[in-house]
């Protein structure tokens, strides 16, 4: 299989990672939901190659991810702002930070990251349940495949 | 910031995505729930070469995702399968196939992929919330930054 033909896939994980599976498309996606909105500050956030972060950022945009809206006239100044679907990626980084802060390498010394509730300020801990009974999902209970 | 700082990085997304964020790493990962466990069978699910497999499950191995189990031997075979932080990804997994069957490349022809309960026989719809009060999240009131 090629990585190209995964936008094809009947599987939805394959389907997915056609669109965030590149190493550094989901890191944008967190700075968007930091608020970053501009070129200039998703290159100093992640300190890659502007090549590279304007081919990812193009592809959002095509995917639908991200859509471009013009900020200054003269001269002509883009800013990138999550769409619905990209709203909705939320969920799939939220549950790589929660498996990464019980499972993943280890947290280094430094800031703490928190997912906080802006109304309440309560910190929020997130994990997946079956929406119609809200009990956490057991991978041991799933059968997850073709039907 | 290179590829291999972000096992060290202070954001769980990104330590996150230091173990799974390789392109085929989650469709390794997605084998592995549907119960493949050998060699072959990954390389024959997968159409990938045998070079980038081998590589993929031996940092499996080593990140703590998969344990490598010898099931024969002479010659001597080995089987891979996922320990608890291995199956803790179910989450990850999950929250993608979400995304991906309601925003995602659309659907194709052909099979369709289920998540059912082993026990109801029920198709499962997985949905991100809060473990505290059940609510699912709103991506729209929540802070996700370093505190």
């Amino acid at each position: 299989m090629k990585w190209s033909e995964l936008k094809h896939d009947p599987c939805p994980v394959a389907r997915g990672l056609s669109v965030i599976g590149d190493r550094w498309t989901m890191l944008i996606i967190r700075e968007c939901f930091r608020g970053v909105r501009r070129f200039d500050d998703f290159q100093r956030g992640l300190g890659i190659t502007r090549h590279v972060l304007s081919d990812r950022l193009r592809k959002l945009e095509e995917e639908g991810v991200l859509r471009r809206e013009q900020y200054q006239e003269r001269p002509a100044r883009w800013e990138y702002r999550l769409t619905d679907a990209g709203r909705a990626l939320h969920q799939v980084m939220l549950s790589m930070v929660g498996w990464a802060q019980e499972w993943g390498p280890p947290r280094p010394e430094g800031p703490v990251f928190q997912v906080t509730d802006r109304d309440t300020g309560r910190p929020v801990r997130p994990v997946i349940v079956d929406a119609e009974t809200g009990e956490p999902l057991d991978p041991r209970r799933l059968s997850i495949d073709f039907a």
